[in-house]
């Protein structure tokens, strides 16, 4: 069994990633942290937690976590995180980062898009990106894993396998995605307030939004050269999920939609968690919701020969939880599904 | 007064026309029609009808309606409302068609787009597009208006201008729109069901949509010459509203963000129901809803020189229904916001 | 034209309020309110407002309101109305009170369920309860008007006939009531995040709603002796709207339910905003919302005896700004739907 | 491994039943059957299956079905479920039934409550009510488990204990219940599309619903006298969940609030899906939602002595498919809590 952590539990992303945790057979959760002074019972910010738990969300304490936990989850907010990662990984344990504190490899991009200068740049180095299908390899031995944004992770693993075999053009890269709520994340603000998301729909961030370099940068690594995206997140109505329906273009003017599907089958034919949707069927969020599917849908238009991917997955799981739980199924050699199917 | 019928009164853009007409200082409604064979009272349709109004929906008569009505407002499904036009327009009476069987002017795009011949392709040259704050002068004279579609007002609304001023280029012209479900009027299908729709979000009829060649019929005019666009549509799992998404690139480098908005305020600073939003700040559908407004933001990405344009309307008014009052009242002299501030 | 003064303007109601006044044929808007220090433009508050409207919201000045305004609303938070409300009934100004702070009559009430001292008890002696259709008379000559709550508006409409005519039992009455989030207000709590009311319903404040008080005053008045409520809130995942079905018993056992709808009938069939369902139908927010009416339904339950009585308002209308705009008319001699058909 | 079917998978019912048999230790699903005339895969009416899984949802076969499954859950509508659960009770398998038509003990409350006439009124005699904290031993060695409504689960479970301690008085017993829309099925109708549901809550089948006979059955019998309830169900704008609010009168003024929690915690305190929340905590759907818990909560209000109790399940799993798996886990002697944790 391994000894697991989670820093951070009360929040959507702690509390989803316990839910997970606790189904899978091959952990132990040792500790649930939070900030607060206080223990709060597991079963507060997780309803549905089985009876005869009686796991309790604890205040922060070092020493006892270095003891007892084999690897930390992080669902600390962004700067604390570098400092607290720093720490574990000093103390020899394994730490998967669900904030976005180790996922940019350019120190010089955290002043820019998260307003910090980053403490600790070469942990940068050392991170391993955790987009599970693409860095599976990498991943096995990292013990610094940067588990990847909600937004870019459903972009990323759709263009990254057309842009290695060149299928599309590195420009335009246009992704105009829509987010449920609770990737904003609990803290109280007038825009999540019910009466202000209900029946609405609208842009958010324009042009600003800090998943821009973390997305530029999965996609540059996979052209082989600089990548500029225009990247409009919208806020939607709903609780969970993430839809992303990305314009680009074919590289040729031979190339085939089929032949854009097959290199994505190609590509993840075998992996558990992405779906090649086919001709003519597109993703939807009710098909991903409270699952670690991404599912990939694409249609090339003969009009104007323009391509469309689409993207779905749910925000709390391979957009965070899941593909954090996945990542720890990798690098400790479990099956890749475990607790997540 | 003017004597007005609604033909189609028991769907969502019927009823809300009807709701509007009530309210209106110059109108008398003369007829309320379905194709149903008894007659329904309106509170059933429109259950917000002051106690007073003894209204009912009633079986098509033609020979009542052209006897009684000034005008005729045509809620009905595409292809009927051609013919039913056509006969309307013989008897002298004026016509307002909220389908789409007027609005293109090439007759050869209904058999590739809505899947018919047209019946009576002269009405077409006959017919004045409706979109009110761009065609105003021929409204006032018009005996056939084609009111127009849902998701093309926001889209035509905000690039006309700019293409006629020529800062934008006419390609690409990317258009990402989503919708709320009244969109999809009141026949049972399971893709409007609740539990289909609730947290749920997907694209459809992916570079499908029936509304292409009306927007690019829109925007070829504005550019003198052919414009060819991708547009896909979305559902929001919300009641009202639509939203777009708009990418394009200015014409030149040279080409300012305050450039664009000030043109597009040039063109509508005067006009009731066209909102230019200042920089920085974009449309939602919550400031539109129960409106008829059309609200339009504008982003220039400094670091990819990508124009983003963002407008939203409520899909039954400015859409739908409160454009056709619109018209109505350019029609007949009425103060345009008539009936609909 | 009335000089007219809402105090409190960037609330639901207040918003709501500014919204029907603006469209009221014989009010003036001189001053929109704000505890805030600096101007805020209505549109933030109201996008609705029509263009031309230049609005601002602004601070709270009482000599500038003394010397315009003829009358003032008061949409503040309970107990800061109570003071506001007394100095301009010392100037002599018409009140019309949106919060609680003149609704009870016996004093001794506010420090239970509203945990403060009433500082001004005189006035809840010279305050005319709000309830349009049942307080007519005193409401033309009223100084200050306690316009009712939310919850109270619907069932007390229903039950005071009924009382009155001795056709049901004072006891039991039990009101299970569902309210939609903006009764909440505005202030920034866990309880109306979006991500907790999405897909949620609860009840609240069990047995403790500080409605019960004012509900059980005018059941009691009806009945002519003390009437003791059992009075359970629900919050909705909805925006605006409540449905109240509430429990009784007829008096006899000869009552039938035919009765009890003639006796609603007889109470309200001339008045503009309640409407009496048929036998066999019910109230459903969607019939009422956007709307000033209260619809109520009846059925009595052959096998048990039992009588249930269903009502449906928007809350922000029929239980808030509605009726205060209808009392307003009543009072100040205006038809009673002014700005509200 | 024991070979389970599952007749009518393409419902809610039976898609929720699939997906928690799919994850399942000690089963294996040998049939998914449809009315329909082609197989359908799995994959879409259950999109979170995951990918290895190459299920087909398949035209019913009897003589198939007779050879390879031990047992059937039968997810038929209404009448359907009659005959064929006689069918494969003749040919010696278990059937669970999710159906209403082995509930009623009494035959003759077919015709009155169902609109027909029980076709095996034998089989009434034979099924066990599948109430699983209830009936435990009698289901260990049903061959026909009836499993119940999900409107009576939450109810039942909650005043069973209460009147067979006689805590509380058989009359009155009003139970004002809320359901998810997936309550209502798949079936087209008005009623359930998003566009009447969204934003709305409306009482329907007011004293009419078929489920009262049932709930009357589970408190008669634990009453030990005839008991006859009222009984108002709700539609909420909700995906799944049903929340009762109970009104009921303590049998004694001695008895006191704790006494009554205490009974529960007595009853149930060792279940693994029966909560009693603490005292002044009340249930809510985001608590039980995805989950088999029924949660209760209690309150005695001092003022008017009477009693509120408030149940809050998942309506396709407590309600239907999770307590169907955990009728078979009993039944089969595995973990009570096996596939549903």
């Amino acid at each position: 069994m391994l000894n697991c952590a989670v820093l951070g539990a009360t929040g959507y992303t702690g509390a989803e990633l316990t839910r997970l945790l606790l189904s899978h057979p091959d952990v132990r959760i040792t500790h649930l942290t939070t900030r607060q002074e206080k223990p709060i019972p597991l079963s507060e910010v997780l309803p549905s937690v089985p009876r005869g738990v009686q796991l309790q969300i604890t205040p922060y304490d070092f020493e006892d976590l270095r003891k007892k936990a084999d690897m930390v989850f992080l669902c600390l907010p962004h700067t604390e995180a570098m400092t607290t990662g720093d720490l574990f990984l000093q103390a020899g344990k394994v730490v998967i980062d669900l904030s976005a504190d180790f996922r940019l490899k350019d120190a010089t991009l955290y002043p820019k898009w998260y307003g910090i200068d980053h403490a600790f740049p070469a942990r940068l180095r050392q991170a391993v990106y955790g987009l599970c299908e693409v860095n599976r390899k990498k991943i096995r031995k990292a013990e610094l894993i940067s588990n990847p944004g909600c937004y870019p992770t459903g972009p990323s693993l759709a263009l990254i396998p057309l842009l290695e075999k060149k299928l599309i053009k590195h420009d335009p890269v246009i992704i105009n995605a829509a987010s449920g709520v609770s990737g904003a994340g609990k803290k109280l603000v007038t825009s999540t307030q019910f009466c202000e998301v209900d029946g609405n729909y609208n842009a958010y961030k324009v042009n600003k939004h800090q998943h821009i370099p973390e997305i530029e940068q999965n996609l540059s690594l996979a052209a082989g050269r600089e990548v500029a995206i225009t990247f409009i997140p919208h806020l939607l109505p709903v609780y969970r999920g993430i839809l992303a329906t990305i314009y680009v273009e074919p590289a040729k003017k031979t190339v085939t939609e089929d032949e854009v599907r097959r290199a994505l089958v190609t590509a993840y034919g075998k992996d558990p968690f992405v779906r090649v949707k086919p001709a003519g069927q597109f993703p939807s969020l009710k098909d991903v919701r409270n699952t670690n599917f991404c599912d990939i849908g694409v249609s090339l238009d003969a009009r104007t020969g323009r391509l469309v991917i689409i993207t779905a997955i749910d925000n709390l799981l391979k957009g965070a939880s899941g593909q954090a739980v996945q990542n720890m199924n990798i690098r400790f050699g479990f099956p890749e599904g475990a607790g997540l199917i």
